[in-house]
């Protein structure tokens, strides 16, 4: 039976109507008072434009407080929220708002041009207030088993799959995250990370459920950050690994220590490398690794700092309303055995848009088949090998190996491509591509190709003309041969 | 969509082992690792008893660490628990136990006499431990939609209703509360109300949801929670009106007050006179006045101490997952107009144990119509005027009169009878009888009748004799009438 609940942002509007909801580096503050007013504006501006409940409408934009006044209003519509990645190409996005049917694209004008290339229509953030206003009917409830948000991920299969959220996806990963972390009146939180992503995204829902202040920066910057921790009373950052990185970095140049009332430097977006953290635990800093991803509606399994020394490397246990297992071939693997992580619990979405086969591969019995491998110790603590065996993670972002290869090989000139990970100082892994041409073709070339069709950070940084590609029986690529080949320096 | 989520007491002991999970005046202290293998050890007994998935089991005890342990035993088997209230009569306890077709009564050794007299196969809840322990198949997940636990409350029409409570009912009253009052891991909470109750029942849920540790006392003793509070770090002590009174005259006596760290005393049980909520003020103890009832699975409205000055006399506003309306017989009240409170969300019953026309009758669209009187200010705070006109509390418990009317007027002296509520300084208020005889009979004998058949609480503490009783033009009994005779000193 689905619940029904209050719309949180409503109710806490109700409930704290002085407690402060948003904080900006530029000295903007909303009370939630405030924050409710702004986003029944801008509902009525979005009837307007014909925005009514059940309408798809994607949102492109950098992190904002008008994001997040956007994200509320299409909830206070009844309408479907879909997100696009920033760094994406105009053909990836044409892609997204054509698999979820979107009627809208909502941009920020530093979009806008390249925005006006896809086939939905466009209207930009900044001008919305032009828009006359319209009543509307407002949902002042929320029903938990209705999809809420779209975000799009890649997979081993080409192409990228709406990940579809319930309102009770984000109410459960909220409620999972406090259980882990405690509520405290005194909390501010911070995610640089984008809001187009499933972590970003979820610190908005999170404020409005707890009645939590959330400070809001268009992107990572780290002397923001640091201002905002020692300065302006954050006290938990959301960031991955390449962040964590440089706050390091910029504290040392600083020699400044943060504030005891800092408690929660959550770390997610790929494996941590040991020296970090251990760097982090000499400053002092409360660092809880976390492992999740979009399906999951952020983390699902986090390590508390007072785990970190004795467990340092793990992701530690699954929050309190979420279960984690360990399959292997032949069934449920033994302590420290590796197999492929699976989770389940509320919080894990029901499926992919529109895509019931994707939906049916991705689950076993109610137990979401991560593709991910790791193994559990004794004591239940969690550690990841491996991302699904080939995927990159490059500076918190995914990079599916199949995407980029499918677009490479479908290069006239291109006979057959590979895509690995390279190790990388500075963000984490580099894509690298293995290619056997038909034609001579310059990289130059295929760069400009790629353009067009990737999102930057998922263009190879390196590139190898092979012969031919290592190949099983069945036909299948052996990445690994690639792998072992780039480790020995004889690609 | 049921969700379903690992069990709350397995999964805080596989991730918090070592964390405190009970603790008691008497000093017996209880890990999650130890108060699981304690309960695994109890459900092996119980098996061996015959108890299994779906059996209805009984409990009748006063607060106790067995008590927590057999509530959280029944649900590893995935039986459903009754649980009976210890001041009630043999014939009180036999109709809940029937009613609600219970199998086994498992009851503390001081009530064994009184149960032997019941229907149902009795255990000792001392002499469990005898048993053979047994193997049985754990439930590791509970699905939120199945009843765990069924608590009987009168009603205005005789017979007591068994008020049934999913996983999920007890599950979200411990998520509203946590979002109301914070969550940290500092906490300890004691309730002297007793367990059978839902207000005490629901702290054994929140231990293990939260990972709290739970102060248990057999019942209320002002010496013991004020040392509780003083001595042993308990932060939050549930209370209702009559022992919040009892502490505050000892803290004056003992020229004492709580430290800093104390941070709730969650009032419940009732309206709070003003003078106490000053007299407390004035002590600096943090009250946050609630409103609830049985079906609400403990409170579900509750003012902070923030708004304890400017609000007095308030029960606050509704939890952040439900809500509250207040209806006249012509629709939505305005501010400031009384009418019947009404609310919902998540945490109210689905509705009374295998009654299907009382739970239609206490549902208006997916409100719960609670029969009680109040207004909401313009702010939206939640005035109880009168909890439903007819209701009596006594000390915290709850007096139906037509459930001790019915019982005297099947006396054959009795022509008909009529009990209402007079105002009590000790009990906020005691039942008194109006009574037309058909034969001669003595209030003795009239009471040794109420004895066999009503508990304690119950039985008229004053009786009139009159020649009829005032009824409106529809035969309908005008209590009100009787109150003001009452009040002005005419009875």
């Amino acid at each position: 039976m689905s619940e029904i609940i209050p719309h949180w942002l409503q109710k806490q509007a109700s409930v704290s109507p002085e407690r402060l909801a948003l904080e900006t580096p530029e000295g903007t503050k909303m009370t939630f008072r405030d924050l409710h007013e702004a986003v029944d504006a801008s509902a009525c501006r979005l009837a307007s434009l014909g925005v009514r409940r059940g309408s798809r409408v994607a949102v492109l934009s950098h992190n904002s407080v008008e994001m997040v006044v956007l994200v509320h209003a299409l909830s206070y519509i009844g309408a479907t929220l879909i997100l696009l990645n920033t760094r994406l190409t105009v053909a990836e996005w044409s892609f997204q708002l054509q698999d979820s049917e979107a009627e809208l694209l909502l941009a920020a004008a530093k979009y806008e041009q390249q925005a006006k290339a896809t086939p939905v229509a466009l209207q930009t953030i900044e001008m919305l207030h032009e828009q006359p206003p319209q009543e509307y009917t407002c949902c002042t409830e929320l029903r938990l088993d209705d999809v809420f948000s779209i975000i799009y991920t890649s997979g081993t299969t080409g192409n990228p799959k709406g990940v579809a959220h319930t309102y009770g996806n984000h109410w459960w990963s909220a409620i999972g995250s406090a259980l882990n972390l405690g509520l405290s009146q005194e909390d501010k939180w911070l995610s640089p990370l984008p809001m187009f992503h499933v972590g970003g995204l979820s610190t908005i829902f999170k404020s409005a459920i707890y009645g939590m202040p959330l400070y809001v920066t268009q992107g990572f910057d780290e002397e923001i950050v640091q201002t905002a921790i020692t300065k302006h009373g954050v006290t938990i950052v959301s960031v991955v690994t390449v962040m964590l990185q440089r706050l390091l970095r910029l504290q040392e140049k600083d020699g400044i220590t943060y504030p005891d009332t800092f408690r929660c430097m959550l770390l997610g977006g790929g494996p941590a490398p040991l020296h970090l953290l251990e760097e982090a635990k000499t400053n002092a800093i409360p660092v809880f690794q976390s492992y999740g991803m979009t399906e999951t509606a952020s983390q699902i399994v986090t390590l508390s700092p007072e785990d970190s020394i004795r467990k340092l490397g793990s992701a530690g246990k699954a929050l309190v309303p979420a279960q984690l297992r360990i399959m292997t071939s032949t069934g449920l693997a033994k302590p420290d055995e590796a197999g492929e992580i699976q989770v389940k619990g509320p919080m894990i979405t029901k499926g992919y848009y529109r895509n019931p086969e994707a939906t049916g591969a991705a689950f076993q019995e109610g137990w979401l088949a991560t593709g991910d491998i790791g193994y559990t110790d004794r004591e239940g603590y969690l550690y990841v090998l491996d991302r699904r065996k080939d995927l990159i993670i490059s500076g918190g972002e995914n990079i599916y190996p199949a995407e980029v290869e499918g677009v490479l090989a479908s290069h006239p000139a291109i006979n057959e491509a590979a895509v690995i990970g390279q190790t990388d100082t500075q963000w984490g892994a580099v894509p690298v591509a293995f290619l056997v041409k038909d034609k001579e073709i310059s990289i130059e070339d295929l760069q400009a190709y790629c353009q067009e069709r990737l999102a930057r950070y998922k263009i190879p940084k390196y590139w190898h003309w092979v012969d031919g590609l290592p190949r099983n029986a069945s036909n299948k690529l052996m990445r690994y041969k690639l792998q072992q080949k780039l480790e020995e320096g004889n690609a």
